[in-house]
């Protein structure tokens, strides 16, 4: 599974150089550090805060207003009773071991993939062979366990190999055998960690001011929306199919979080519950629309086999070869692909796969993630699961709320069956405290039985039937308590318990593998020097900042129309930022090229004499020149996306007498 | 302070229908209400959800993009040590009492606020006065103790009405002796409750799966700005004045929250920082645009004085009167006045009320609160702190970590002064262990002090200090280890910590407050029936929704003209909702005068004849008719607030023949 990590020129990606960067950028820092941090918790900068912001609204405008789903806001403080019917307290839960001599906490899976890839990489080293992730100092960072050269044998590898094709899938029964088996050592001991026990994620917290009421912070925004499945359909005008969509945070108590923004224990979730009945095969009224999308897909019997290859079909074909199980879910998996390409994620790099059995979340009947290649691996950015009918069964049942559709049928359901009436009145002086259980039991007859014992009261003039819970064992009842007769009954409306497809966006896990797909080095490219000058290629829409305003020197002809630009801008809503600092143009573009700025307005000594500005493409370094009006008009149609900048680079006139000075560091 | 609410038209404000319709509608409702819900959690359906998205909207470029403030997001689990440091966990709490009997937990101040205020109802009664608030059921409600008709003499009135006016002064012993002197008792058992004790507010959980990391969730985003305070001013490349912001879910554990969104345990806030130097008498360079801003101000001398008069005054006054200490504070008040404003908040019932001491957090040196006007009375919405530099100190003393300012200075400052140079080489070998201890006691002197000395080594070649943690108490220094002189010292940089002005928003009280300011009720206005017809007439930028479609009926010859017109203005980013529903025009407008929509679109049988619409103002129930591109114009420039519909009224003709069908229900 791993790969040598690139940039999106294709050059090695340097994981120092580019975190040395966005931390001096303040893209996002540790949270707490002046207070030496806690793993896990990471602050977003001002760059940070404003990219996962515009992730966020251009998610919002991709499903939400598009398909008029229902936004909510749900709290994220839970009740015990809420979690524990949806499966979260038994379930929620990760494989921990702890080291018997210094007490190291370890998350089972990872220590497995961990020492088994150190082993993996010494056999390479053995073999004489390249050890791709060599330079990559987060690998480096992350395996704790130390590759030594030993040669495996071929089978050994093979095995190991396969084990880590479905690291995912092993239980903690599974992976305890796992550590036995192979002999698997804490490297900080040398010594076997205890058999894996599980550990819930959830953060526990009491409500209110007597500690009488348990509560968590919710680890998914979904319960939210379940619970309020009823006022929603309600508000629906009672239509269906229709989507919930919450935007906010979660929580996961992670066993030991070490890879930065990917795996934190709070994080920002996009989630959509889409409700659909689940009789007619889940078709999606939309599905033609996205019918042709290609995907790289990477399915449960292909890494089952221990094997991680891809194929490459339309989301069309996967549903009709049922390589994707129906309609709807595919409708999402091609949706979240298209959302993944209009904020610039490297589609080279994107792959949904299919979990396994024993992944799968205890609420899943089927799961596609889709993941993002970075220096870390594949990760889960966007889970895409089939929950079935299980949250809203467990919730109606627990609550007795109807959390159900009713359908008026076009043509009432006519059945003929043999219908059982007890008269309730007679029934409990006959029986006393066992009345209740007798009658359940009638009611819980099949219509086999009770086509029986409609025969014996017809020939007895009383039924005996086996009863569970009295005494007896036994009970006789007179036909003057009970009738049993075949009747004709008519259903005009249908009821039904919708299914629900949950495509569950991890926003910072978006953000930073988006980031590692925009990155590259610019001095490396065009080969004018060997300093690292870094650049994050955003497209505009989701770029941080949109324009930086550059006024040529700090004399004070040019302050006038640096505030007239600003002000303009802020009126069309387009965030920028002035650079009036004495660093070279060069210089300050530099700066704004690691923000992931796309655009730049230098004001110069020209524009003191007819009023034109120039227009930098932070990508190609290319500018153009013409009077305000006409520039901002072209920042519009770059930052809503109407234009790319080969559109306005060919109708405005190029501008070049700067170039020496960009240049210039 | 009570006073009868009151609808936008000045009808009687009935509350009990206005919570209905807003259940209806689904502006929130109790969280997890099918297990029985959670006091002080709601969840924001989709028009409050919509609505608590747009006032973000408006607050974010009222504040954030007009004065480029630095905006982060920080995370809500926070370590101990931190709200240890920042005296949250000291002080972060409210005063509790418990009934002997029953256990009943009741908040201090608002038993004693409910007994006095019943008492205060009973003498009304007595005296045949007029009772003011009892149509309101909220009050009603809210009153656990019953009012009886007792008079009380004119003294005790007296008393009893000074110190509701101060009531937020009163800490837990003085509540106490309240309780005691006036014989307070539990209405619910007839006893006097235990004297108040200190609850904490905060949320605790534990980070980590150890649980040897104890935390909260956050009371306030503001910590997560304090702590990296030096990153964002490196990231401001150090230019001061700045503030940062951040919008975000804050928690308090309320010991029982009662007030519906107004007093809640999860709550959405919006906070600015603004760092200043208290020097120079925190002056602020747009102060002038505000100037002439009026406000309503209650300072803390009339409260203490038991009154609750208003003043109305400039902020421009309110400063150089001292009634608001400082430019920066009074820029900020006024800022938050005009952000009410544009939001659409009933500016009569807004007051600015001033902390009196005892009742400020423990980090604030000044603090006013805007305070909006509700059926429950006067609610505090905004808070805008003076937190001087306490905040920055504390995290600073206890982290080591520099929050502090160095600017270079355009004069250098030049001090002359006694300097004590010691020779640290020489000075461990001889003092071992104690050396340390030592040289900060010698550093630690005062000028007076290193006079003296200075003449001790002149004369007898050594000098004797006292030294509290050596064991012998003095020590002797000689001249070789250390020299003291009266030399001149020249400053280049001035090293300061910065003061901290916070307005701080409650969106959620905002929210509530906003919904009772425009709510009124079309039927008892225009005289048109009993039947309450409610609207919410919020302004289109902050309204959930902007545009209702709806076709005349279902005939299909609508069908692509509402797809068209869907289509544009989600491209414009206007948000609109299609009612296709068989209810009359009439009922389709009033259910959205409910969910308080601006804006509404018929396509009707001219519709298809010459592609014309008709545009609805759901204040005035007024329309207008002209062709497609012309009405979405019109709805852009009053969507963005660049026109009203007056405006609009006057420049497209006037649309009647529609209007029988819209007062018919």
């Amino acid at each position: 599974m791993t790969t040598t990590a690139t940039t999106l020129k294709g050059q090695p990606l340097d994981r120092q150089t580019l975190d040395a960067m966005l931390r001096r950028r303040l893209f996002f820092t540790p949270a707490f550090e002046i207070y030496g941090g806690v793993a896990g918790l990471f602050d977003y900068g001002p760059p940070g805060c404003a990219l996962q912001a515009n992730i966020v609204e251009t998610w919002r405008k991709h499903f939400i207003l598009e398909e008029d789903m229902l936004e909510i806001d749900t709290t994220v403080l839970t009740p015990h009773e809420v979690l524990k019917t949806s499966g979260h307290v038994d379930k929620f839960a990760d494989w921990m071991c702890k080291d018997p001599k210094n007490g190291d906490i370890l998350r089972a899976d990872h220590f497995v993939e961990d020492v088994l890839e150190a082993r993996l990489k010494g056999d390479k080293e053995a073999r004489g062979q390249k050890v791709e992730e060599e330079d990559d100092p987060k690998k480096k960072k992350k395996r704790k366990t130390k590759a030594e050269a030993v040669k495996l044998e071929d089978a050994v590898v093979q095995e190991y190999e396969e084990i880590l094709a479905k690291i995912d899938n092993y239980n903690g029964e599974e992976l305890g055998e796992l550590i036995k088996k192979y002999d698997l050592r804490n490297p900080n001991t040398g010594l076997q960690p205890s058999p894996p026990v599980a550990f819930n994620l959830m953060f526990q917290t009491a409500i209110g001011p007597s500690s009488n009421l348990p509560g968590y912070l919710r680890p998914e925004t979904a319960q939210g929306q379940f619970l309020n499945f009823a006022k929603l359909l309600d508000f629906n005008m009672q239509q269906m199919p229709f989507a919930s969509a919450s935007i906010g945070k979660s929580y996961r108590n992670e066993i030991s979080p070490r890879a930065g923004l990917l795996r934190v224990r709070e994080f920002l979730m996009a989630e959509i519950e889409h409700f659909v009945d689940p009789e007619g095969g889940k078709k999606h009224v939309r599905f033609p629309e996205v019918n042709t999308v290609e995907l790289t897909l990477l399915d449960r019997h292909t890494q089952l086999a221990g094997k991680t290859e891809v194929k490459k079909m339309t989301i069309g074909d996967a549903v009709s070869n049922k390589v994707v199980d129906n309609e709807t879910l595919g409708y999402f998996l091609a949706r979240i692909h298209l959302f993944l390409q209009k904020i610039g994620v490297d589609m080279t790099k994107v792959r949904f796969r299919q979990h396994m059995e024993n992944e799968m979340a205890h609420y899943a009947a089927d799961c596609w993630d889709a993941e993002l290649l970075t220096s870390s691996g594949w990760i889960e950015c966007v889970g895409c699961a089939d929950r079935s009918a299980y949250d809203l069964s467990v919730h109606a049942k627990k609550t007795g709320a109807p959390l159900v559709v009713r359908e008026r049928l076009d043509e009432p359901l006519i059945f003929e069956e043999w219908q059982v009436e007890i008269d309730k009145k007679k029934f409990g002086p006959q029986f006393k405290k066992d009345g209740k259980t007798v009658e359940a039991a009638l009611e819980g007859t099949t219509q086999e039985q009770r086509e029986k014992l409609a025969k014996q009261l017809t020939d007895n003039g009383e039924l005996e039937l086996e009863v569970a819970g009295v005494s007896s064992g036994t009970v006789k009842v007179s036909k003057d308590l009970v009738k049993i007769e075949f009747r004709k009954r008519v259903e005009n409306t249908r009821e039904f318990t919708p299914n629900v497809i949950e495509p569950s966006f991890g926003i910072g896990r978006i953000l930073y593998s988006l980031i590692e797909h925009v990155y590259w080095n610019r001095a490396t490219e065009d080969g004018a020097g060997d300093e690292a000058r870094g650049v994050l290629s955003f497209p505009p829409t989701v770029a941080p900042t949109k324009v930086l305003i550059v006024p040529l020197s700090a004399n004070k002809q040019f302050q006038p129309f640096v505030s007239k630009i600003s002000q303009k801008l802020r009126k069309y809503g387009i965030s920028a930022r002035v650079d009036s600092s004495s660093a070279t143009i060069g210089k300050r573009y530099s700066r704004n090229d690691e923000l992931g700025t796309p655009l730049g307005i230098t004001i110069d000594f020209q524009t003191v004499q007819d009023s034109t500005i120039t227009l930098r493409d932070r990508d190609s370094t290319k500018q153009v020149r013409a009077d305000e009006d006409t520039i901002i008009a072209a920042i519009q149609s770059l930052v809503t996306g109407a234009k790319e900048w080969k559109d306005v680079a060919a109708e405005l006139p190029t501008f070049e007498s700067q170039e020496v000075d960009v240049t210039v560091r």
